[in-house]
């Protein structure tokens, strides 16, 4: 039985919309947005089943085409400077130590928890750049992607739709020993071709689940290696992640290997396609913005998390003015909010400009409706999946934002967007909706007492095993 | 008769505490914090009324340093460029217009809604900083203190408590002309002061309410008046709150009016002391910023304002360096999150140098115990009052955070402070009591349907008069 949809405002189908409604068909794709003149004049209601969203406003499911789902473990927890100081590297010893410590069983409780807070923010869809594949001694489990099927059991569990993106990672760096904290991530170039088409496969068993190649960086993978994923990823039709250009360093060690820039020997070696996402790529020059732009490749920022570690800062708008699709993720999950990664897009540029507005109208675009398209769409086609715009025939996909939220009232079809992008956050998401079935519900998940009793568990153990 | 608060997590007098109680006297000041074997051992409970916040951690409350209410009226409505390009001062354009407005009834009702914004992301005090003060056409009302007035009662019906900090604003700004959107603004030196002491002396019809003085600017206050405020506070004992190098452009035209800079000239004229605030300090040099300290002056940041209008980053290292008390204000209301306030303190920092933990181990003390300190204490001390530490004898002015929000899950007594600074949000705020009286439990207000509804008939009026 198809679904109607009856939210108060709703972003859809390419404008805001009063008193409409979202069909959902039995796939769970939209069907079509009706008017509150259609859908009085439906007077037969009994083949569709009506869902009340009063006082909220829908909107296109939020993309986090970026997240390390494990890394939730140490939120909160590495924020200190270390005696002699504190970097990115020193932040790095933290995550290996969550690395070491899961266990197929205690990443699915880690992954079930940090999806669902995923989806209690509005997100609909993940991209799981995951690298975690080897038994804490770095030998291979049974199953050699068994970590990573745990990954998409917690996905499918939670209700999220995935794209478990799984990486390559070859070597600690150009002419470094390999390193113990990465004992999990090593696979030969071999095994990770094989086990990755073999993820694909297995996919299709879960529920709105799909499969990525992330040769993680140049710095980890060899330009062989990384040719030869992406001519795999090309074969099947699949997203190709590569991390890009966070710190300076790792374009240093790039030059110092292959005379070029990442992006200069990407470019050069036909990795750079519509299929391509690059995580981060701060530290761009402006003729490899231009190589990004034309091969039509996604970027990935990821400002809290590159606020926190201390990355830098994205040149959001020389993307913009190049058309660069530009998405969004949650990366270390130091938040989960990807309305404050939308403004902090802006912000950022604002602080440095001392300029407001740095964002709006470029090409025409309003500076809301822009971030809002970066935070949905673009995410969307990140990871290969056709939405994110709420479009007949796109996955339904969406999320609600309750309109008596304090921080929105006043919200109307003239300021949804940019409200929703400059004072939302997830403390108004009531309602998501995953291929037309809603998963969270008035801000309840069926099972959040049991997902969060099990990660409280996990998160205990991980800081009783730190204090020995 | 006494209460005693049961939280499962507590921060205060000084310490982390689980399974303890808060003891809150007749007059709404804490009385002690029993420990849990204290309470235990408390068999007759028929002298106090236990309240439990199970699964909740306590903190003192936030301190919102620096408020414009009326701003909240157009919030995320002005992000965009205009024709031209866009500034900070095309911005104040549109706080011209809702500052023209507003009538005593609507600022009434704007004020309330957002103080109930306040209460419910845990601020339990806020610094009004308030200029409006003659009708639309810029005469005087017949109480010179109408407006004034309307705002202390809008915080006394949410039960928010207010420093009503009352603004001088008598020019444009040096060698500048009156400016039409400014009439509201505009007093007499004279007027000014007579106005300022008979709202003190009204203060006392209100629950919780105080009042401090608060010269707008050296643009829009000159030296000498200005020196009168800051006499006239100094005899009563009022805060002293002044913006100050929030845009270049300002420091600048005090150099040529006066030679000086603001900072150099308030402290050749002894208008730095333990009972300034000056807000926003931005643009200060190494010099002035060591005048600011010796002085034991306050300065108070608003990052989350600062970045929405693009005014740059206050440098909070330097300022922690030298001992300056620094606190935190919402501002123009772009959002309303002090804890979001607080880690962008850090993590601006941390997008310039490109380094982690700038904020952390200076003076010894913990990145995280630091900025809920900004937040709490410092903010209360900008305010005259004492409190924000939870000790006997101040007041119990407290929020809860709900434990199980999924952003929070896994805080314990080691990462309460860094994890509710870098994780934590007005999402998991549940509780919220001021002098000891719960105005916020559960997340709900009495009031809050009322409330909600008058804002939106308000802001319904604002827009459409926009779009005559």
């Amino acid at each position: 039985m198809s679904k109607l949809f009856l939210p108060e405002l709703m972003l859809a189908n390419g404008g805001v919309h009063r008193g409409a409604g979202l069909r959902v068909d039995d796939n769970g794709n939209v069907a079509e947005v009706l008017d509150a003149a259609s859908i009085a004049a439906r007077t037969d209601r009994t083949d569709v089943e009506v869902v009340r969203l009063a006082g909220k406003a829908l909107l296109p499911g939020l993309a986090n085409a970026h997240s390390h789902t494990f890394q939730r473990l140490f939120r909160g927890r590495a924020e200190g400077r270390k005696v002699g100081g504190d970097t990115f590297w020193t932040w790095r010893e933290q995550m290996y130590r969550a690395a070491a410590f899961v266990t197929p069983e205690s990443l699915y409780d880690v992954a079930r928890a940090t999806f669902l807070e995923m989806v209690a923010s509005g997100i609909t869809v993940v991209g799981e750049f995951h690298y975690l594949h080897n038994d804490a001694l770095g030998k291979p489990f049974a199953n050699p992607n068994e970590l990573a099927l745990q990954v998409m059991r917690a996905a499918e569990s939670v209700g999220i739709r995935i794209c478990l993106l799984r990486s390559a990672y070859m070597r600690a760096g150009y002419r470094k020993d390999p390193h113990a904290g990465q004992r999990r991530f090593y696979e030969t170039r071999e095994k990770s071709v094989a086990n990755a088409e073999a993820l694909q496969k297995a996919a299709g068993r879960f529920k709105n689940a799909t499969v990525g190649l992330a040769p993680h960086s140049i710095r980890a993978v060899p330009l062989d290696a990384m040719k030869e994923l992406a001519a795999v990823a090309g074969k099947h039709g699949m997203p190709l992640h590569i991390h890009v250009s966070e710190q300076i360093a790792e374009n240093e060690a790039c030059l110092a290997e292959y005379g070029e820039t990442p992006i200069e020997l990407f470019n050069e070696h036909g990795l750079l396609t519509r299929r391509t996402t690059l995580i981060h790529a701060i530290h761009l020059t402006g003729p490899e913005m231009d190589e990004v732009s034309a091969a039509g490749a996604t970027i990935c920022s990821c400002p809290t998390t590159e606020r926190n570690l201390g990355d830098g800062i994205f040149p959001a708008d020389v993307a913009a003015r190049l058309g660069i699709s530009v998405a969004f993720g949650t990366d270390s999950q130091a938040q989960i909010d990807i309305l404050e990664d939308a403004r902090q897009s802006e912000y950022h540029l604002r602080l440095i400009a001392q300029q407001r507005g740095m964002l709006d109208q470029i090409g025409g675009v309003e500076i809301g409706t822009r971030l809002l398209h970066c935070a949905t769409a673009s995410g969307y086609k990140a990871l290969g999946v056709d939405g994110g715009d709420l479009k007949p025939g796109q996955p339904a996909d969406f999320f609600t934002l309750d309109l008596s939220d304090m921080a929105l009232l006043g919200m109307d079809e003239t300021s949804l967007a940019s409200q929703a992008v400059f004072a939302g956050s997830r403390a108004a998401v009531r309602d998501v909706a995953v291929a037309g079935r809603l998963v969270l519900a008035d801000s309840h998940h069926a099972q959040e007492e049991e997902i969060r009793a099990r990660y409280k568990e996990v998160q205990q153990a991980f800081l009783n095993e730190e204090a020995q």
